[in-house]
């Protein structure tokens, strides 16, 4: 079992990636302290939507990623990027940098691109993750075809991420059970906790095959969160399967992030988002549609289908 | 799938059983609401540690059963009793009171005396659970053993209690199917969440076959808290299974609680007494010995196992 903390990645979209050195410098001592195996330092050339007018954890530079490798030469480090950010080209400034693993997002309509991504960082001989974003708007099938074909194309791990939170643990179990009739290679799991499930889903997962799971302090992460770090360990504490990492030090982590950061999200409407499947990136979209026509928001998610957000 | 409330009665644990008439009044408002099938009011006569000095949900009068029964009559009121602390001969008060259900807390030391009380109850005629707490602590099979006694004195349901929270989905899966071995009514199940599985626990239950499930509002109870009754009802709505519960009723329940009841509790005490599988009863025992030797409580918890608590 494999933990791969998000923190100062998935926990960016609450602050706009605005961390301070020092906040970074302090979370990444109680994931050294903790244990965990890979900590991903953010995204290179920015999220989805774009780096422009972000903060640093949403654009990682490269001698600042040297520096805390310096500082921490135990942490393995991350980072993820998005093909539409960085030209192929782009990836060769990666060369010899202390990164241990490069995740490649791939979504259905950028599939091809991604997979040259993949092709040419392994080249490069990064250890490379294709990660597949909003697993659940497609089939179990068609996705494990997908990773085969970025297996095959040189990836060391496949990732499926329940972007929209709205996965239960029978439909991971889905998932994961495909994916294994089509890759050799560890598959890792990305869970959101909309519904409260992102425990029960990691577990699902771990049990049916699945190598790697994130998670971060807290669950500080976009919409519902993340699986909260402390609370996986925990779990493995109880069923006797922890072998290395610290509860008491990833508690001290948490208790960090409660002290530092304390983003209000709102708590029934992204669980009504994981209830119906809608993207967290329509939030915006909907509540403006609903606000227009005055509407109550919640009332007409939940009594409704609002088309374009699944 | 049927739900039953105990925000009343598990919940009475952090406000030493205080509830204010138009607080409850409010509660049951939800309650009713939200459509939960049954509401458990309280306790008749105290919980297992005696009712002295305690507010009116851990003793339930019965001419204040009788008003909100007129007040809700929609609503199936529960009542839960410890045997230790009525005599059987004080069961008959409770004939043609409008008790829809009566639950009667087992332990392995008390089983002959909680068999003669559901009998007595029986043939009262009422609806009668047998309530094994602290399931953990008794095997399996020797629990089923006791239900199938209770079945053959008259229960109408069976329910083992994860008292100490400290259950995970595997071993749910486990008492559950022993339990079906043994019993053909209903079988029952109360979470805890100290470690943060009550929904997992309770998925688990019901998809082995358990048809009750306890929950309260904004999971308010004893330790580590319950399962909360709104994100049970989101898991059923995500997963197609929610045929009555509104669930945004629930949450305005929830709100409600959240605003009325702020009682902190120590996440991580009650996350390591779920690890650990200690009785919650033993919370001061356990942090008088390690204050009293200078132990870091917490430290000292996760890294010693301390006798008598389990």
């Amino acid at each position: 079992m494999i933990l791969l903390d998000v923190t100062l990645r998935d926990g960016g979209y609450l602050n706009q990636f605005n961390f301070k050195y020092d906040s970074i410098h302090e979370i990444l001592l109680h994931l050294e302290n903790t244990n965990v195996d890979y900590v991903e330092l953010g995204y290179y050339k920015g999220p989805a939507s774009g780096g422009e007018g972000l903060g640093v954890t949403a654009n990682i530079n490269l001698d600042v990623l040297e520096y805390f490798k310096e500082l921490f030469p135990k942490i393995k480090f991350v980072i993820m990027l998005h093909p539409k950010n960085v030209s192929i080209e782009e990836l060769e400034v990666l060369s010899n940098k202390p990164i241990d693993l490069i995740r490649v997002c791939i979504t259905e309509a950028s599939l091809d691109q991604g997979l040259e991504y993949v092709k040419r960082l392994k080249r490069m001989n990064h250890k490379v993750s294709a990660n597949f974003t909003r697993a659940t708007w497609i089939d179990p099938h068609i996705i494990a075809s997908y990773m085969k074909q970025a297996e095959n194309n040189g990836a060391d791990i496949v990732y499926f991420a329940d972007s929209n939170g709205s996965m239960y643990p029978d439909k991971v179990a889905e998932y994961v059970k495909t994916i294994l009739q089509y890759v050799n290679i560890p598959v890792g799991f990305h869970p959101h906790n909309n519904l409260n499930l992102a425990l029960a889903n990691s577990i699902t997962a771990i049990q049916h095959g699945a190598k790697y799971v994130d998670s971060s302090l807290n669950g500080l992460g976009k919409g519902g969160g993340n699986l909260e770090t402390e609370i996986f360990i925990s779990y493995l504490e109880r069923t006797n399967q922890n072998q290395k990492f610290d509860l008491l030090k990833a508690f001290e982590g948490k208790d960090y992030i409660i002290k530092e950061f304390s983003y209000s999200s709102d708590y029934l409407l992204n669980l009504l988002f994981g209830i119906k499947d809608y993207s967290m990136d329509y939030m915006k979209v909907v509540t403006k549609e609903c606000e227009s026509n005055n509407f109550s928001v919640k009332d007409y998610i939940y009594h409704n289908n609002i088309k374009g957000c699944s």
